[in-house]
């Protein structure tokens, strides 16, 4: 089968074996917002030789101005639920293939609802690998998901938009004026600096103005820009670790290892342990999405109850 | 005189008489950032029929990438000290003019500096005014200025990014792309939701997402951007209020009339007194300093000691 890990800014494409393990990979730049209008004619130039029917599509490419909506299906959920909710689609061009889209996960259980899309079939292989209890995960990215799973099922989603508010920092403020060129290195004495003035009680917008003040005052030089990461990272896993009680074991980390590198370093400060893995996650849990849809009933897993 | 309130996006002028009253009122939308390079040629030509000798200048227009950088004074400092530091400005074209501009001031109190630079002279005139004891004033806008008045003498100074981090949202954000076009109403409800939104303890990178989760869902309609405005003024105010102890009396409030509507709305919410005061406070603010250069001994007020 063919896993399409599509978000709004990014595409990979998977091709798995039956047992689940990747065969052979693709991507491209052209997210879903990028490849608006243009989806079916963008897919199908990046499948040319792949000749597998089946294939799964998590992400925004079923959010509101994807390809196709598919409506958020509540929390609590597991793999079996998520299984039996993709959404056959059938657009033209694709004869001959069998198309399902994941739906997004809605968690209901706050004053504002929290979401997410893309992120449950990453997680999906967690599901059907973690043991029962309670796990947490955090997802870092654009809009950063922290998750808490209780028995095979994805209980609560608590989302933090530090990577859409650093892009906004970096590209349109003030303070990114101050910063150098986008291709900074890591700063770990700056990263490390940011993350302790996230303790203080003042607040994050205080905080945002004294990355300009320590810009205007040339402290940290080149690594304002790690400054501002650990900053931000930090009032990031204050809210991550707290929203939904003390959970025990490990942070499970789920990205990219240079994403994955800075938060183990500011957990690590912070005395949580972590376990890392990969973003590839996503076409294991696709993959385990679809091999449910044709089986439900063959788990012995407690995420069958799902 | 001659006052020149020149920010970074904005451009007042005020003549004023002996007795300081204002006698008449100039206004263009060349702030100091937008006529770079253009700042002696923008200045002529307001002054057209203004034959006064003295101006006295504040704002970024005395900032780094400004007209002319003049350091900042440090905390605290009361209207002599910032009279005493004025510098004398003589740029080509202005023969026959005596130009002044007034030094920003730096609170070095904190791990990280704090810095303003115009706020200074709407203070100074409310320096003249108030008793002696400790006060409070907040000056909101792009970086919205909390400051604490000990004496007569500018003691502490807290910012929050507020209104830059509002225009980014609004402009370059997936939460902006949910809000209508920048002319909205102001809706009353919206705000309060935001504002009541802004106590939880989850952080103000979730609430953000937050704004995307309850515009998705449909709530609060056109009012969204009331909603994120109640959400980001409850989150600086709570900074705000905070970042020197507690004071009696009430909050200060300068600034514009639609501003200040919302910020004595939330501060209400919150039990807190205020009493509001013009943005125009700059000309009488730098007529007061202009005074005290030309005759540092006269005060008698507790400022004198600054």
């Amino acid at each position: 089968m063919i896993a399409v890990d599509w978000g709004g800014t990014h595409l990979r494409l998977y091709r798995l074996d039956a047992a689940g393990a990747i065969v052979e990979r693709r991507r491209s730049d052209q997210g879903a917002h990028a490849s608006h209008g243009r989806h079916a004619e963008v897919l199908s130039a990046l499948l040319a030789g792949w000749d597998d029917p089946d294939l799964v599509l998590c992400g925004m490419i079923g959010g509101r101005g994807g390809w196709q909506e598919v409506p958020y299906l509540d929390c609590p959920a597991g793999l079996d639920a998520i299984a039996a909710h993709l959404q056959r689609f059938a657009p033209p061009g694709f004869e001959g293939r069998r198309l399902w889209l994941v739906p997004g996960l809605r968690d209901g259980s706050g004053a504002v609802p929290d979401l997410m899309r893309g992120e449950e079939s990453q997680l999906a292989a967690l599901l059907e690998r973690l043991p029962p209890g309670r796990h947490r995960a955090c997802l870092p990215g654009t809009h950063s998901k922290w998750v808490t799973i209780r028995d095979g099922r994805i209980d609560r989603i608590h989302t933090a938009m530090t990577g859409e508010l650093y892009g906004l920092l970096r590209r349109h403020s003030l303070v990114g004026a101050l910063m150098p060129g986008d291709d900074e290195g890591f700063d770990g004495a700056a990263f490390d600096a940011g993350l302790a003035r996230s303790a203080e009680a003042s607040g994050l917008l205080h905080h945002l103005f004294g990355v300009r003040a320590a810009g205007l005052a040339g402290r940290y030089g080149d690594g304002l820009p790690s400054y501002l990461s650990g900053l931000l990272l930090g009032h990031e896993l204050r809210g991550g670790l707290a929203f939904d009680g003390a959970c025990p074991g490990p942070v499970h980390l789920v990205g990219s290892e240079r994403l994955l590198a800075a938060y183990a370093r500011a957990l690590a400060a912070l005395g949580v342990q972590v376990q890392r893995h990969p973003e590839d996650l996503a076409a294991h849990g696709l993959h385990a999405l679809w091999t449910r849809r044709a089986n439900p009933a063959r788990g012995a897993s407690p995420a069958a109850a799902g």
